[in-house]
């Protein structure tokens, strides 16, 4: 993959300022609105459903993270995906947890099948329980290897009708047949809380102002990636690196992803 | 407007510490606590309709902000609201995403008739929403030239009965007749989120010491302003800019606001 | 108290990454989350009714805070707390405000009642307004003497039978009849929102991986107390002390704590 592909949809990102809808969880609502306002995007938090319609209607795309759900909060996830399906708004789903409780696997995957979305990002622990629901799972899983977590993303792009994106050290993006690896990305990362999180709305940011959720999620993570191990080589721990990541969200520039930029994709 | 007199509130913010209850939005309840600290005010959060007339019934002040309401949070917001009309606790609004959708529009109407603020803060097009509802609005519409917005900041002053803060590049607070510009701040403050809400925050803690509500607010706004504008010019991106504003409002001083304070006041 | 007796707790916390469920405010879930991963720990924030004895079930032990707390919320901290008493799982609970609102207050007695924590962590005036409930108190109350606090927390410890945890420039963690005192800290810490449910949190890595209250309780106020004296003198304000913070409990070394400890313990 050539930079400029990554760098032309910031560009665009900077430009048009995308209105994305986020119905995420409490945890992360000020640091991926951050990251959103950063990277050029316009964020908004709401999850009233009796404004759902109207607020999906006015967005470029709608991210939905389940990472703090509850019953009333998976009632306006229904009505904004609904909204967002009907007008062909595309939707980014972040299963958080998802295998942790039957709650949360139960929920993905009705949402999943209620509203269609074009991208579904998660750790390889939350990937496999929305196939493997009912075997015993405990939250983080890492005993499969890479070659089953890739072999799950294809069995759930297929089965969703849509991209898989499997964060880790090498992030998975898997749209049927097609493959990506992004390399991109520093182990300091999983020391602040809801960086997963912050990938899923940046991956709003791309599907909004790009037409192939496919190519939009791999310049999600590449510039994530990026932005994170730029962060972290400037930070002495994971309070610095919040604050850098925004900073360098903000200033990225087309040589940042040219020299950096370690991506295996199928038309690169 | 003589740099002293916003001093002399700030010292009394510090030295009074009032309380400030909060019924705000998820985005921002640690950003605009923290501000509330930085300043010397004592903040608390609090929304369950059980405690309610007690909580609102310690504070100096009230701040409401429907950033990301919903019907329960509607009626907490009711409730602390008649327990501060009944004691002369005086009320901040700050009415987030006025005309984005019916509901906060109704709302933000509903509030501002129980609730009798003696402050309204929003950005133009929410100003402009609480007049023109009804009419088609997309949620930031800066499609109105400057005397436009000043002339609905007037009309809404007038038929509110309260001072109306409209953000921007030029801060308008307008009582009436009485109009006030603030000039300090720095574009990179728009890409923080949730700046506007810890204006209206900050307000907050003005209308607590002083019993002009118009002139809490044109001091709010400048302190806003300056501690905005000196962290911005210390800050890489909005990440730095985030936590310089907190460390300058910690910290700032009588000569920060002679050197800086850009304030067109009637009686300055 | 030896040093390394501080230092084999946040070892083993590095080294085994206990589950910590929150159930907690929503002012501080980001940065409580960040302190938790900054140590070590794995924290998860979850309260939907329907995941509650299975969320629990996972963690190596559980935080309760009350700081945002709601009827609904409430529920969930009860269903949470049954299936850590019948399992086992260790419980701090943070009775934020307790005093300020009659719901504060009866809530909070209600969970020490069916609860049964194993630490309970306040200000003074919290702990003060457990025991004299329906006497007139107002928030924060700081006319007591150190005598007086000492005396009311020995009896909250006899009666909730649990370790009672009393913040301020110098902690009491009082179990009994067994009293050590911990000095460090910094004052600027009280200008960051949430750093005392931070302390609550901290406490729950802490209990989760030693198997007696009184010494994690110890452990968790020790490192609370130096990692924030460290990030503060490092500060130029309470926003660059909040991230310092993170990063100095994140690199937090044995000569960190051999050089800094002030803590008599009966023990040492």
């Amino acid at each position: 993959m050539k930079p400029i592909s990554v760098w032309q949809d910031i560009q665009r990102i900077r430009a048009e300022a995308p209105l994305v809808h986020n119905i995420t969880n409490y945890v992360v609502m000020n640091t991926t609105a951050n990251a959103l306002l950063a990277i050029g995007a316009s964020p908004v938090m709401a999850h009233a459903i009796e404004e759902m319609a109207e607020m999906t209607g006015l967005a470029g795309s709608l991210v939905i993270n389940i990472g703090t759900l509850s019953a009333p909060w998976v009632e306006a996830m229904l009505a904004a995906g609904k909204t967002a399906r009907q007008r062909g708004i595309p939707v980014v789903l972040d299963p958080v947890g998802c295998g942790a409780t039957q709650f949360r696997t139960t929920t993905a995957q009705k949402l999943i099948e209620a509203i269609k979305p074009v991208v579904i990002r998660g750790n390889a622990s939350e990937i496999r329980a929305l196939l493997h629901a009912g075997q015993a799972t405990k939250g983080v899983d890492s005993l499969c290897t890479p070659d089953e977590v890739e072999e799950d993303a294809r069995t759930l792009s297929r089965s969703a009708e849509c991209v898989v994106v499997v964060s880790g050290a090498v992030d998975l993006i898997v749209a049927g047949d097609r493959v990506a690896k992004v390399a991109n990305g520093h182990s300091m990362m999983t020391r602040v809380t809801g960086m997963g999180c912050t990938a899923s709305a940046i991956a709003g940011a791309f599907v909004a102002i790009n037409p192939s959720p496919f190519m939009a999620a791999v310049h999600a993570m590449a510039t994530m990636g990026i932005a994170g191990e730029i962060a972290a080589e400037r930070s002495k721990g994971p309070g610095s690196l919040q604050l850098n990541f925004l900073d360098i969200l903000y200033g990225l520039q087309e040589q940042d992803l040219s020299q950096r930029l370690r991506v295996e994709a199928p038309d690169s």
